[in-house]
This record gives structure tokens, sequence and C-alpha cells, in this order.
């Protein structure tokens, strides 16, 4: 309904509106969206399970502002840097809003000589992307990240970071899920026995990227006709990223002749073999692909990487719910520190966002369809009176039972389980009627218990 | 520490830095900070304090973007207008950062057509002023505001307002406090008896709010010299504005000869009355001062204006206190709303901000005297072994009590009431031995009761 008005609300202003009234637009930026009190309680059920794993977990938080040096964000993502949102020059430092929260972590490691922590951030990030609003792609959306950073036993931190994947999908009932699994050593290792030139190496690596959205065949010919690669190594990489598994695959690809003879792909199955024995002990493999097709956009990365995908949406009469797909992702970057260090000094971290803004889209659209009522309020009480006249009396009882913590409405809304009527009566006999909206039933509560009588009926 | 630093790679880059590295500034933008985890800790205890007290008034919660369309900001501010800031023209809609919470809720409420009311928004704004950062003023920074939209009694959300304030400011024991309470219509009122232009009420009222931070004298000269105001009219302002009282001054006023013949003055004055009834009824008019030279910056106003001020520090060693001044105001501005309704359709609201960076740095600044110790996560268990090779079996009772819900960390820590080792003679006999570690004693606990005695021995 905001959208339609919003609209309508534009198509008037464009015809020059009346009263002589300037004309403006009544809308909010493309791309972003206000939150009303509905989205805001399934925002806050959502980052509540999100918060209580990242802390079951161990993590601290921090925040970090809004906007960054322009030259902190330069040269960290690659091709996508053009949508990266700038602040007019108005004399001073030049400034971009902020793109993900990972270049700011790591910003705020190399800025505190910080080398062991791991910690959560929840907030928003801006991108001048091309807006998919009904699928959850906005301009300015959530990102819920969670990060190991310091020197662990191999892999523990890795395994860490897909449990906790595993966890909040899980939590959360968004209906089944897969986490892919890779490493960008063995991609570049295969990248390496089938033929691509080292210099390539990221640029067919972001065409092996579109795989989970285009067929093969465009990959291929992108691969060959636009980035100049031979097909013979196109043809090769084909082979490749048709194949995913678990344990088997990666004992089979630790004996192809050609993998096990490069040193990166030996290394990346290697670690890859620890993580599932890991993912083994935490019994969640039954959930895990180790998939060779999965690449990652960002340049960063530089050892496992991993993306969950929802496998069907719960209710099969929102179609527009089809390709919602990827809902979490993240990897291993163990340089990014080291590029804001003055000295280059490294600090091994480890990381996974949560696809904040696609749940959203889903659980709300999930909600619409239930027609289940959500609270917007914890309102406990209404408190109302019979006669006209009591105004200053509702006003001592309410002042009473706010200070008493009491969670209370002075005026209708939906939803409030109790009612606190005063009347002239009442007042005299020294007590309260309490009536149970749910059962229409009507008790008198005499003033001095009212406060302990609220708390008892409204506690689950 | 992190400024020290700062500073220190600033004058490093400036110099050239080694190693034929690029140049580059590791900072924050002017005017802002990181929050680490020991700041986090204290800006959450705070909002959750605030946030349980909107709650128990009933409010819902919204949010919007972080930017508006530039001309919604425009026209709002008056002379603060040159503080906002811009987003690069990168095509497409120009925008700006808001600058407060209370334009983009009242663009909220006139696109989706909302009459009615009670929320609150907990956000980031935006002003490119003068930072204090010792003194909480920063260039990003926090905004708790609670408002109350919709026709009701007269009176009664402004009462309302003002009991949030006061049990807020109580709650969070910053020390001991005032709320300044005046009305727009009053201020205007005695401007006309004094004899000033219609034309100068605003400019004039600016001036008058400077009073909290200059003395009269420089706040006259300002008057005559810069404004072209008579002598006479600003002396006649100056005996006004020096009066701050109870009940007892509203009497005095409605009963001035002069005040009493001003159709707003009256008005005002009547309201303030009802407003000290309602206060009276709630309690709270001990903390309350009618002080006719409360002024508020802002435009926006038209009734009821009012403003806390922290009277005195609790710790008396740190000086930089003073001057913290205010850490909450608000008031009614019943016509912004219609300046974006497309037919000038107004929506009455009033509401309340609280100041909460000032709130942050006095808390902080308490904290790091008293050398309290903060906790920065909620682990309840560290998991250990007294043997290198049982990596296995710490995974193993790791993932079991993160999927039992218990909180806990694989690394040192500190602040961890528990620690659970692992030990091989231990697993023969089926048990864990759980340190407390206040008190050092040690237990074995049976495997199949540890997650019961965890929750046991960490539940307060």
């Amino acid at each position: 309904i905001a959208k339609e008005v919003a609209k309508l609300l534009e198509m008037k202003a464009q015809l020059g509106g009346d009263e002589g009234k300037p004309k403006f637009v009544l809308k909010t930026p493309k791309g972003t969206r206000d939150y009303g009190p509905k989205q805001m309680a399934i925002r806050e059920r959502v980052f509540s399970a999100i918060i209580s794993c990242f802390k079951r977990h161990g993590a601290e938080v921090i925040d970090t502002p809004v906007f960054e040096l322009k030259e902190t964000l330069t040269g960290k993502y690659g091709e996508d840097s053009k949508l990266i949102y700038d602040l007019k020059d108005q004399g001073g430092e030049l400034l971009s809003l902020r793109y993900d929260l990972t270049v700011p972590f790591a910003r705020y490691l190399a800025m505190n000589k910080i080398t062991n922590i791991k910690r959560y951030h929840i907030a928003k990030v801006y991108r001048r992307d091309n807006p998919a609003m009904t699928r959850g792609r906005y301009r300015e959306f959530y990102q819920c990240d969670f990060d190991i950073a310091g020197q662990f036993d191999p892999m523990i931190p890795d395994a860490e970071c897909l449990k906790i994947v595993h966890e909040i999908l899980s939590d959360l009932q968004l209906g089944d899920f897969v986490i892919k699994v890779n490493d960008r050593r063995i991609l570049d290792g295969m990248f390496a026995v089938c033929g691509v030139p080292d210099s390539k190496f990221r640029t067919i690596c972001s065409s092996v990227d579109k795989l989970d959205k285009v067929p093969w065949e465009e990959v291929r010919s992108e691969m060959v006709g636009e980035k100049g690669l031979s097909p013979e190594a196109a043809d090769r990489i084909g082979e490749y990223v048709q194949l995913h598994g678990g344990l088997d695959l990666i004992e089979r690809l630790l004996q192809d002749p050609k993998l096990s003879q490069n040193k990166l792909a030996k290394e990346g199955l290697g670690d890859m073999k620890l993580l599932f024995e890991y993912l083994t002990l935490f019994g969640i493999t039954g959930k895990i692909s180790f998939d060779l097709s999965l690449a990652r956009g960002l340049d960063y990365y530089t050892g496992v990487i991993f993306e969950a995908v929802l496998l069907q949406q719960e209710n099969e009469h929102v179609e527009e719910l089809v390709g919602v797909g990827s809902v979490a992702g993240g990897g291993r970057y163990d340089g990014l520190v080291g590029m804001f260090d003055p000295k280059g000094r490294k600090v091994p971290c480890v990381g996974v966002s949560i696809g904040i803004e696609r749940i959203f889209s889903i659980l709300e659209q999930r909600l619409e369809a239930s027609e289940e009522k959500i609270r917007t309020t914890e309102t406990q009480v209404l408190v109302a009176s019979a006669q006209k006249k009591l105004l200053e009396e509702r006003l001592k009882l309410i002042s009473e039972l706010w200070d008493a913590g009491i969670k209370l409405q002075y005026c209708e809304d939906t939803g409030i389980p109790l009612v606190a009527i005063v009347g002239e009566q009442e007042l005299k006999d020294g007590v309260i009627k309490l009536r149970i909206v749910a059962t229409r039933e009507e008790v008198n509560i005499r003033r001095e218990s009212l406060v302990e009588e609220i708390r008892r009926r409204t506690s689950q």
C-alpha cells in the first residue's frame, strides 16, 4: 500500500499538485524502505535468534561508523567498487558509505592492533545495485556478521562458522537447506591444472561464480569469448565444476593424477578433509556439500568458502519465493587485515554473513499468508474508566502501574490481555475491576494486590 | 589508545611510510568512532533500560532509511540545514543523511496516512557539526526518540513524555537532574507583549535559546546589536527570562497584566497549569521547573517544549564532566506532518529525544574511574582438556553443549564462571570434571547431567 500511495503521490506531484503547493515526492529513496511495527516485530524475532546463537559461541559485539574514509574501501571489492555510495565533498575528508562489514572489521583490527577476537556485528550496508525488493534485495540492507580473527588449530574456527550457519537456519525453520563448501586454493589449483594462466585466475573465478544463476554453456562462452580462455581449458574446468559430494569426493580428488600434483590444491583438499572430520563430530555433514562450482564473488577470500542455499519454500502458494536462494555465506580471508597494517602484518580471519533481508522477506510473506496476528507492543493492561469524570483517578493508577514496571496503555489497542477499570463504587471499596479480555471474565482486585495480580496473569 | 594510534599512524603516513607502501590514514572519519566490546556492553545496558521504559508506555517501534530524499529535509531545520550531509550525485535521486528522527517520522506518517501511533525509534543521525568527542558530541550519534501522534485529551501525551524522561533518568542513576519546561506559545506571547515585531519572533527565540551557555548581557547585545531589537524590548524580555518556578509562577503569570491580555500566552499558560496538575498526580513535580528562559533551537515546535539537565556529576574526580548538561529534550510539533501531506492535513505530535551519547560518555568515564570489570561476553563455560590428544572428545562435548543452548568458549577468556575439563580417566568413567573458577572447586559430573548442572550453576 505504501508503494501504491507513493506512486500515486509521485504522479500527482508531476501533474503539478493542487493549491500551488511545491511539487514534492513523498517516498523513501530508491531501493530502501521503512520498517513499520509489524516488520520490526519480525526483524526483532530474527535478530534475537541470531544474536543468541552468536553469544552461545562466545562472541563479543562491536559497531563501526556507517561511513568510512573513501580510501579505506578502495581496492577491496574488485569490479563491484562501482556500487559504492560516495558522500558529497562538502569540505574535509572524502567519505563513502560502508559496502559490507568485513572491510570495516579489518580496518578496526589493524587500527587497534587486535590479533585475536571473536565478534559479531549487525548493521546496515549500502550498495547502489539494481534493487529487487520483493525478493529481499535492497540498496540499504542488514548484514549479520560473525567472524573469528586469530591463530587457531587448523579448520577449527572454519568448522565453527559452518556450525553456526547450521544452528541458525535450523532454528529459524526456513525449510530444507544445503551448505555448499569449497576452498579458493582448490579452485586456484584446479585453474592451474586446467591450463588457465595465473593472470586470469580471478576473472575466471568470477565466471564460475555465475554458475548458480546461468547454465554452463553461457559461462563457458563468457570464459572463451570475453575472457580469452582456450576452449580446451574451459572444457576441463567444465568437468571439475560438475562435481559435488562429501568425504568420498575429497578422497577421490586427493588421488586425482593432476590435482594431487598441485601444491595449492593438495593443501586445500587436505584441509577440506580435516574440516569434514570436524563437521562429522558436530553431526552436521548431512547438510554440507563439497561443491567445486562454488566460487563466491569477493576478491579477498584465501581459503575455505561457503554458501547456504534454501532448497524449497515452505508455502507452495507463494510463487515469487522461487529464487530466494542464498541465505548465508562466508569464508576465510587471511590477507585483508594486512592490507591495513602499516607493516603488512597479517591476522588470519574467517567469518560468516547471514543474509537477513532474504530471511525477513520469506518470513513476512509467510506471515501474510498465514493470517497470524503479530503483536507489535508488549502491553499487558489497558486502563479504562466507566465514568467520564475519573481521569484523575485513572492517571494515579496509571502512574502507580508504570512505576511498578507494568506495560500499559490508556487508549484502545489490539491484543492487550487485561483491562483495568476505574469506577466510582470500586474506588469507594478500595478495589479495581480487572477484565480478562480472552474470557470476558471480570474480577475485583484489592488495589494493593493489583500489580502482583497483573504480573501473575501476564507471565507465561 | 585508539586515538593515539590513529594520530601516530597519520603522522607516519604523512612522513611517507616504509617499504614504499601507499600513504594512507588508518582512522575513522572525523567526529565518528568505533564501539569496541566494552562500549557496546554499556550501550546495550542503556538501550535496554530505555527500551523497556518505552515498551512499558505501550510504544511500537519503527525504522526508516539512513538517508532521505534531499527535498524531504529541505526547509525543516532553519539555520542548521548547513550541517546536513549530502550524498554525491552519482546519477538518480539527490540524497541526504538524516539529521534527526523527527522529520523522517513525520514523512512516514504522511506517506502512510497514519493519524494515530505511539512509537519509538533508536538510530544514528548525522550532523557536520564541530565534534567535541570527550563531551559526547559526535558527527554520527544515536538518538532515542519516543513520540505520540494523534488527537488526545489536552496535555495527556505531553505529561506522559515528561513522565518518561523522569523514569529513564531515575532508572539510569545519572545523579540529580531537573526537567525545564516552557511553551512556544508563552514565548511568542511574551515576545509580543515585550514589543518584538512578529517577523523577529524566531530569530529572537534563537537568541534566548543560548541562555544556558552564555550570560544575559551577551544575549542582550546579540538581540540589540545583530538582530536590531530595541533596547527597551530586550530589557523587558530580560525580566521575564529570569523567572522559573512551579504552579505558583504559572498562577502569577496568569494574573500578569500584560501576558494575561495576550491570547497565545493565555492559552499556553492555561495548558501549562493543566500539565502541572497531571505531573502532580504522577508525583514528579519535584524535578520539574517551569522556566521562561527555555527556548529550544528547532523551528518546528508549536507548544510545550522541555529539556532535562543534569545538576551535578556523581564523581568529583572527573573534571571534564562539567558541562555535559542536557541529556533529553523534546516538545510538541503540530505542524510538521502537514508539511508533508499533499493536502496539508495536520497530525498533532509530541515527542522526546534522549541524548544517549552524553549518557554513554558519563557511564564510560564512571566505569573507567571505578575499575569495575565489565563482561563483554555471556560465556558460561570454557571447555578444556588436560591431554593434548583429546581434541575430538572436546569437539563432541562442545557440540553437545551448543545444541543444548549453553554459551561456551574453547579458548581462554576472562570472566567465564565454569571450566569443563575433558580427561582420559574421566572419559572412561563417563564423567566430565567441572571447575568452578571463583572457588577453584572441582567436581566430577556425570555426562548426562552436565547440561543441567551448568544451567543450575550459571542461573542467577
